[in-house]
């Protein structure tokens, strides 16, 4: 999958758009385990303000290093969604493809994220960029590394769900 | 138009793309004439609250089971316009195939729209799904039946355009 | 780039998909020199209120009729942004093929932008819609005519960064 290049197939590249939809559509749904599914099967994911970011602080909001923590992460979100008092509703831009890293494709993707209460009330709740490295594995693209940097950090319910 | 068949020629799925570009392009520019040619001969049009559509209530805000019911409708909002104080945004995500229904595909793809009032101000006027069956007619994609699922029931003035 | 061609070859929408994509990011990224690039060598970038637009108004918020102006516009910018207090996050729906002009492809797409302040809270900012001519410049899709068509036209800080 490079980018940009001549022979690029429509079918690598629709895989990628159809990775982006899925993992917004998945959250939306409440199917995490259908979400889990897009990781790779070493894999890290990263919520960081975007601040922190550029100015070099590790400091995230979430920080799964392994498969494993993200799982456990999952599994704590499933509990707190039983009392679950919102829904989601992810709007991903374009992905764009921005280079290569060993066998991952860099791909960045913008997104915002509205949230509705149970009055039925939706509000903007977080806006940011997608900055992660995707791999094939077993024929299909995953997420190896997902980084989400995080326009808005006055996010109180953050951890409610997965961004 | 097999999702995620290895054969999936860019054709398609660009037609499938451009079809949902303008659906939402054409509300925003007022053109109704041209929206409804989007659908298809036989067709339906739904506006569900999302938590009605999983609780399996039918009570929708819009509930056209017919080519002509949607025709009246379209007709009444003209009249509608005449005075009309707002315009419309649509922010719609990549769509999603998720799977054929006889000679249908299936396609989900989510959306916000904004609205702006005469003093030139733009809020968040409503987020949710479309969650549609596409078929082809004479050539070319058709919605055959669209249920927009609307996580936002709060919409005073709903009925002023189509979402 | 013939729109809804059949023999529409994925690289050539795919490199409409790209220039969007880029448009947005690298304004967010603050990469201006990187965003120039993307206009054509002879190229203008207008910001109208589409109420304006709409009455054959031609006030405009930023009116640069030639590149020469384009780059003095964002020479300003850059002075302005040594102060910055937002960062932006721009929202781009799926490019729409409107048609050919001459050598030029006329091509739509609808926006919204999202800006956060010092204390991470993120509001909608803008939204609207490109109304572009795009031109093949030295193997590359490059803007020519770029007119951004405001509905927002409440937009008190408008000039600190393009849209």
């Amino acid at each position: 999958m490079t980018p940009g290049a001549p022979d690029d197939s429509g079918g690598h590249r629709f895989a990628l758009y159809d990775l982006f939809a899925a993992y917004g559509a998945l959250i939306d749904a409440a199917e995490f385990d259908a979400w889990l599914a897009l990781f790779a099967a070493i894999c890290t994911y990263h919520i960081v303000p975007r601040e922190n970011h550029e100015r070099g602080l590790p400091a995230g909001l979430v920080y799964c290093d392994s498969r494993g923590m993200l799982e456990d992460r999952i599994r704590a979100l499933r509990e707190a969604n039983k009392y679950n008092i919102h829904t989601d509703r992810h709007l991903i831009g374009l992905p764009r493809l921005i280079g290569e890293a060993g066998d991952a494709t860099l791909v960045e993707a913008p997104f915002a994220v509205y949230q509705t209460d149970q009055e039925g009330e939706t509000r903007l709740f977080a806006a940011g960029l997608y900055r992660d490295r995707i791999v094939v594995e077993a024929g299909s693209l995953k997420f190896r590394d997902k980084l989400v940097l995080l326009d808005t950090f006055a996010v109180p319910t953050l951890l409610a769900t997965p961004l």
